[in-house]
């Protein structure tokens, strides 16, 4: 397990190293040869000098093509010029294998014909640095849960019940006992199990067979989902404000050469600090108003209302306490207005729209038998979740965070199909 | 969020507190009452003294049934002989809500009756211990990743080919594209990422739909798999065994308690120190025979044959170089002998049989068609697989962790579906 990777380098300046990678490019100055080799932690410029190598040695440098594979030893030398800061003057090259024809060229490719090669794709610095950000994000959000005393919970992905319609929902025969479906959300076994545990949060994969063919949508998408007995709304923006500075912090910290590397402008990021601005629904109405929108108070905020919401702040801007009528059946009612839900969406900024959905839940038994009648929907499937109202039933909330739009928004993507390493769209489901 | 819980107690003794929870039993001496309460973090003894307390507050404890929610205020004091170490002179006693027959009670229940109620079983002392462990195996096997250099990435669980045959898939309809099948595995995904980033692993949610009723299958379970360019079979035994004694000396290290709670016998979890035992499955059929069990060579191991293997060994064994008739068309022949794949097993002690499994992968292009066509599968689903034999192919080997068997071995469970919140298998997908 002794191999040397580019981004150690700096522990063996002035030493003999071999370095395992492929080529990502090379040039020539005469008798003065460059190989840039990656090997997936970092770039690195081997310098071939015609004068100091055996011939065949320098001739290895005319076969090598984009993508060829070899090992490639020489000395480390610090030199502030060349990427990563490090350079290899060469003694020794080993072809492994090489590469015809990549079909990825520095040119300019369509997205399609890069969608339809996303296993290479990968490769690319800027996929390369997309997929260490997402990593970044999942390593800072499962930190903040581990070490503020939240407990993991895999909810199931094999659901039972298409509780609120199949239209949306991706079905498959489950042996004897009829469909089942892919899960929307694990929300609901996370609040069985946040009784059991106090705080827990959900993580996994979740779909949606929407026929949504936007930048934000993708079918089979990441979602965390925290939820905290004894939380009310106001604890769960508490929560939320916090989380989302942890992750966002967190993220600038680790990975500012791959944000610099998407040539990433991080002036908003760095302003996602508590406390974040707090708004009413009704709040919300009110700008949309003054914008000169014509928004009608009890309907959902559609895209562009959002972004012209977030546009009136420099941060993520915290929307509660929606009209019930357009928001689930579970969410809890304001006891000072029983037209509003306790929701909450985070709403990102420079136009990123909503990255986290919750609500704190309706805690009484028959009034969410009530609410369950309200949207005719069925009882039977509930029944396990209504005994969580019949057993020290106790206040509750929580939220999801999706994590491909959070990648986006991090990385100030165009589209969320660069967020996954294999995104699934409507109409895409390969390789 | 300044909420305390119980496990922080030992930061406020002395003091005055409230503890928000349920009560998880209660038992009375004449003038002084006891409630415990579960607050998810632990467990309370709280001490009502009648001479101490106005009379209505005293009076609450008739009411308090099991699993009734409350907040109970008082006075933290060091108590040894108590559960966790510490008791609260109770000062005030708030009821949430009164559950009313809650119905798993200390008595003995079938596990069906149980599994039917997993969303309140969850709160069992037991059940509870159990998904903590399995938080901490998670954690860890995390931490190993993240810190020696792999990068995470989430391969698709929506996959588009069924390419060894539908018996064991789930499959879906995928809008316009045809079927879609639920993933048995990332680490197709994983070797193009490997080609990308040097040292990857996928973790998510892998399905089977076989039609196994055994205490070690569940048709949705979590596997994490790494992949490493340049590693061969060696390195992948060096990892294996590297990373196996990283997870189960972190998990006794920070859930000895739940071990304890799970009377989990420790000794064989800590001889679970490099160097693991390596043996061929040429000498693993030797000890088969000299056992006077009728094996012929050729065969895949089973699940008794693993356990008198493994019963040879006070650690994990790692098996490697199967007869390829036994394995997967991807694996790598060994250059010593083409009958032989460079497959590896790792049989876990204790009868709990294969936790790991993984091999070097073939890396040549021509042969891998091949193999393609020996085993009867169609080429047009692997090209882009078969490009990373094209463009620069490199060495590769990884393997695959099953979490829920990992799980059931370190808490020493009799069957797989205690070890996750919501176990799915042939006869159940409920709640």
């Amino acid at each position: 397990m002794g191999r040397i990777y580019i981004e150690d380098l700096d522990k063996h300046i002035g030493k003999e190293v071999t370095i395992h990678g492929w080529v990502y490019n090379k040039r020539s100055s005469g008798k003065i040869k460059f190989i840039i080799v990656r090997d997936g932690t970092g770039l690195l410029q081997c310098i071939m000098v015609k004068a100091t190598l055996p011939e065949e040695v320098f001739e290895t440098f005319g076969k090598l093509t984009q993508e060829s594979s070899l090992k490639v030893t020489g000395t480390v030398k610090e030199e502030p010029r060349a990427p990563g800061g490090f350079e290899l003057e060469v003694k020794d090259v080993g072809i492994i294998h090489i590469a015809h024809d990549y079909p990825i060229t520095p040119k300019e490719h369509g997205v399609e014909f890069l969608m339809d090669r996303r296993h290479l794709w990968l490769r690319s610095t800027r996929q390369h640095a997309i997929m260490r950000v997402r990593h970044q994000i999942i390593k800072s959000i499962r930190e903040y849960f581990d070490s503020n005393g939240f407990v993991l919970i895999d909810s199931p992905i094999l659901t039972p019940n298409a509780v609120e319609g199949t239209t949306t929902l991706f079905e498959t025969e489950y042996f004897d006992l009829g469909k089942a479906f892919l899960t929307q959300s694990g929300q609901l076994y996370g609040e069985a199990a946040a009784m059991a545990h106090g705080k827990i949060y959900c993580f996994g994969p979740t779909f949606r067979a929407e026929k949504s063919k936007t930048r934000r949508h993708l079918t089979e998408f990441w979602m965390v989902e925290p939820e905290v007995a004894f939380n009310d709304l106001n604890d769960n923006m508490d929560l939320a404000e916090d989380f989302l500075e942890y992750i966002v912090s967190s993220t600038l910290k680790h990975k500012s050469n791959e944000l610099e590397t998407l040539e990433r402008d991080t002036t908003y990021l760095e302003k996602v600090k508590k406390p974040l601005p707090r708004i009413t629904y009704d709040e919300a109405v009110g700008i949309l108003k003054d914008k000169g929108i014509d928004f009608e108070w009890g309907g959902d905020l559609g895209g562009t209302d959002e972004t012209v919401i977030s546009e009136q702040f420099d941060k993520p801007v915290m929307v509660h306490r929606y009209p019930a009528q357009v928001k689930a059946f579970y969410m809890k009612r304001d006891p000072d207005n029983d037209k509003l839900a306790l929701a909450l969406d985070v709403l990102a900024p420079e136009g990123y729209g909503e990255i986290i959905g919750g609500s704190q839940r309706e805690d009484d038994y028959d009034t969410l038998v009530e609410r369950i009648k309200e949207h005719n929907l069925p009882m039977e499937p509930f029944e396990w979740y209504l005994d969580l109202r019949k057993y020290g039933s106790v206040p509750h909330a929580g939220f999801g965070l999706g994590i491909e739009r959070t990648v986006s928004w991090i990385c100030g993507l165009d589209h969320v199909r660069e967020t996954a390493p294999f995104a699934r769209m409507i109409y895409r489901n390969t390789p």
